[in-house]
C-alpha cells in the first residue's frame, strides 16, 4: 500500500496523458445529455462524489448518484433519455456495476465507463470507456486506482462545461479552456497538470502521519467530516479506516453533523476534518473545528489554513491546490495515516479481512 | 417522544386526508417534468431517501437527492428546467432549504415545499405546499414529523406517476390508480389507507423494544443496514440513535456494508438489520445476517419474515405491508427503542443535547 501510494503522481500524470486526448470524444457523447448519473460503490462512489461537485459547480450539469438496487432488485423502468450514465469501478468487474450501466443504456441513457481494467466487462456496455492509466494495484485497499479516478472525474468535467469541448488547449499547460459561468469557475487542461506535483509534494507528510497514526491507536470510533469538494475525501478517509484499520468511522458531511449527530463526538470519540486551503466552505470548517474543541473532544485535521490548523489540536498539512482540485492531494495524508495506523495496530494494511480486490456486492 | 410516537396513525390519517386531496395539482405540477430533485437535512433527508426509491421504482421518475451547499457555498448555476424540485423540512424555516428551494427555482425547476408548518417561509418560494398534518411535535426528536413526511412521499409518487393525476379513485379505497409500468408498480390511494392502522398494530412492539433497549445499553457502537426502500428506515434509526443516545450508530446500504467495512461489526460492534416482510432485497438481508452471525457478532433485526428472524440473535416484528410501504410502520419499533434506550441510559429522550428543533446548518 505504501509502495501504491508513492506511485500516484506518475499514474496520474498517465491518465491525465490518457484521458485529456479523449476530451473531444467525450464532449461529444455528452453534448445532447442535460446531466450526470453516476454508478459506483465503494471508493469509486466517493470518486463519484467528487464528480459530482466538479460537475454541478464547475461544468454546469446536475449530476446525481443511481442506486443500483433500482435496477439490479427493483427492475425499475426509467426515462433516461439526456441523461449520461458514468459508472466507476476500478476492476470494470463488479456485476452489480457492469448491470446497472447496461440498464441505464436500455433506459436510454448515453454511457461512459471509468475503469482501470481495458476490455473488462464494463467497457463492453459503454459507449465510451476511460481507461485510468494506475497500473496494476496490488494491496487490496484502493489508493492509485482511487485518485486515478478522480482524474477521470476532472476529464469528464472539463468534457462538459460549456466550450470545453476544445481538448487541451494548443501549447499544452497554463492556458485552459474558457470558464462556464460565475466566479472563477470551470475546470482548466492546465491546471490540472499542476496536479501530480502537487500529489507527490504530500508524500513528505508520511513522518507526521506516523505520529498522528501513534495517537490514535486506541481510538476506536472516529468521525471524519469536511463539506463541498471536500466530502469525497472525508468519505474515502473514513471507508479506508474502517475496511483497512477496523475502525468505526463514520463519514460526515460538515451539514449533516452539525445537525444532530454532533453529540457523538466527545472524549472517547475524536474528529478528524478535512478541508482545502481556500474557499467558502473553509471559515465553517475552521468554525466546526473550535466548536468541537469547545466541548473538549479532540479534533484533528488535514489541510486548512493557518487558522484551521490552529484550531485543530494537530494537523497534516495540505496542498496548494485550489478548492475543486485539493481532493487529489487532501487523500495522500489520509493514506498514509490508514496505513501507519494500520501497522501500529499490528494489522497487514495490504490485506484487510473480509475485503477482495473484486467486490460482488451479491457475491 | 412517546406520547408522539402513538400519535402516529392519526397524524397520518390526516394528513394522506389533506394531501390525497391535492394529488390533481401536484401532478399537475409534475406533469412536464422529467425528474424529482430533493432538498433535505437530517431526518427529511432520510424522509427524501424513501422518496427517492419510491418515485424511482414506483413513479417511474428519475429521482435524486441535492447537496444544499451546491446553491449556498457555491452557487452554482445549473439548467433545472424540466425538474421537479421538492424540499422537505419540518419547520419550514431551515435556512439553508429555503435558500436552495429558491435557488432551484431561479435555475428553472418546479418548487414544492413539504412542511409541517403552514405559511412557513419555505411555503413562501413554492409553487405548491404540502403541508403535513403532524400537530405540533414537541420532543426534539422528529417522529411524527418523519412518518407524516412519507405520507408526503408516497402521495407525491402517486400524482407522478403515469395515470397518476386521477387523485383518489371513486369509492374511496381499495381500487388504487393504475399501475405504471413492470410487475407490481405503482402506488396505490387505498393502500396507503392501510398504513395508519398498520402503523397503530406497531405500537404493541414498546415491551419488546424495551427489551431490547436492555441488552443494547452497554453497547458503544451499532451498525444499522438496510437496502431498497427500507434503507431509509436505517438511516433514521441510525440518525435517531446518534442524536438521542448518542450512540456511535453507521447507518450503511446493504451493499456499502458488503462492499468493504463489513469489518467492523464484530463482538462490540454488534449490528441492527432492518426488512420488509416481502420483496426482492428479503433473501439478502436474511443472508446478511446469517453472515454477521457467522463471524460471531450479535446481529438484531427489525421487521423480515421467519427465516429473517431466525437468523437473528433477536428481533422485533415488522408490519404486514407490502415492501415499498413498509417503512411507514417499520420506523415505529425503531422509535421505541430509541426512546427506550435514552431512558435506560439515562438521559432525557424529548430533549437531547446540542440539538434544537429548527437547525441552522450554518447557525
Amino acid at each position: 500500500m505504501r509502495i501504491e501510494i508513492a506511485e500516484q503522481p506518475e499514474a496520474l500524470s498517465n491518465t491525465f496523458d490518457a484521458l485529456l486526448a479523449q476530451v473531444g470524444e467525450l464532449a461529444a457523447l455528452g453534448r445532447d445529455t442535460r446531466q450526470v448519473l453516476f454508478i459506483a460503490r465503494g471508493s469509486s462512489d466517493n470518486a463519484a462524489v467528487y464528480g459530482q461537485y466538479l460537475c454541478s459547480a464547475r461544468a454546469g450539469r446536475l449530476a446525481s448518484l443511481a442506486s443500483p438496487s433500482l435496477a439490479t432488485a427493483y427492475r425499475a423502468v426509467l426515462d433516461l433519455r439526456g441523461v449520461l450514465a458514468v459508472a466507476v469501478s476500478q476492476s470494470g468487474a463488479t456485476e452489480e456495476i457492469v448491470t446497472t450501466l447496461e440498464w441505464a443504456r436500455r433506459c436510454g441513457a448515453r454511457a461512459v465507463a471509468v475503469t482501470n481494467v481495458a476490455g473488462s466487462p464494463l467497457t463492453e456496455v459503454a459507449d465510451l470507456a476511460l481507461i485510468t492509466q494506475a497500473g496494476e494495484e496490488l494491496a487490496v485497499p484502493a489508493t492509485k486506482t482511487y485518485t486515478t479516478q478522480l482524474a477521470a472525474m476532472a476529464v469528464l468535467a472539463l468534457s462538459l462545461q460549456p466550450g470545453g469541448s476544445g481538448a487541451e488547449p494548443p501549447g499544452g499547460a497554463g492556458i485552459g479552456v474558457e470558464a462556464p459561468r460565475g466566479p472563477g469557475s470551470g475546470v482548466e487542461a492546465g491546471a490540472l497538470r499542476g496536479v501530480p506535483g502537487a500529489v507527490a509534494a504530500m508524500l513528505e507528510v508520511a513522518p507526521a502521519a506516523e505520529a498522528l497514526a501513534e495517537r490514535l491507536v486506541e481510538v476506536g470510533t472516529l468521525v471524519v467530516s469536511g463539506r463541498g469538494y471536500a466530502y469525497s475525501t472525508a468519505l474515502e478517509v473514513a471507508l479506508k479506516l474502517k475496511e483497512t484499520c477496523y475502525l468505526t468511522a463514520v463519514g460526515l458531511s460538515y451539514a449533516d453533523l452539525v445537525h444532530g449527530p454532533i453529540a457523538v463526538v466527545d472524549h472517547d470519540t475524536p474528529a478528524l476534518l478535512v478541508a482545502a486551503g481556500d474557499g467558502p466552505i473553509l471559515p465553517e470548517m475552521t468554525g466546526l473545528a473550535r466548536r468541537i474543541a469547545g466541548t473538549g473532544a479532540d479534533v484533528y485535521g488535514i489541510g486548512g489554513d493557518q487558522e484551521f490548523v490552529a484550531a485543530c489540536r494537530s494537523a497534516l498539512p495540505g496542498p496548494a491546490l485550489p478548492e475543486h482540485l485539493a481532493p487529489f492531494a487532501l487523500i495522500v495524508p489520509g493514506q498514509l495515516l490508514v496505513e501507519a495506523l494500520a501497522r501500529a495496530k499490528g494489522l497487514d494494511p495490504d490485506a484487510p479481512r473480509g475485503l477482495d480486490k473484486v467486490t460482488q456486492t451479491d457475491g
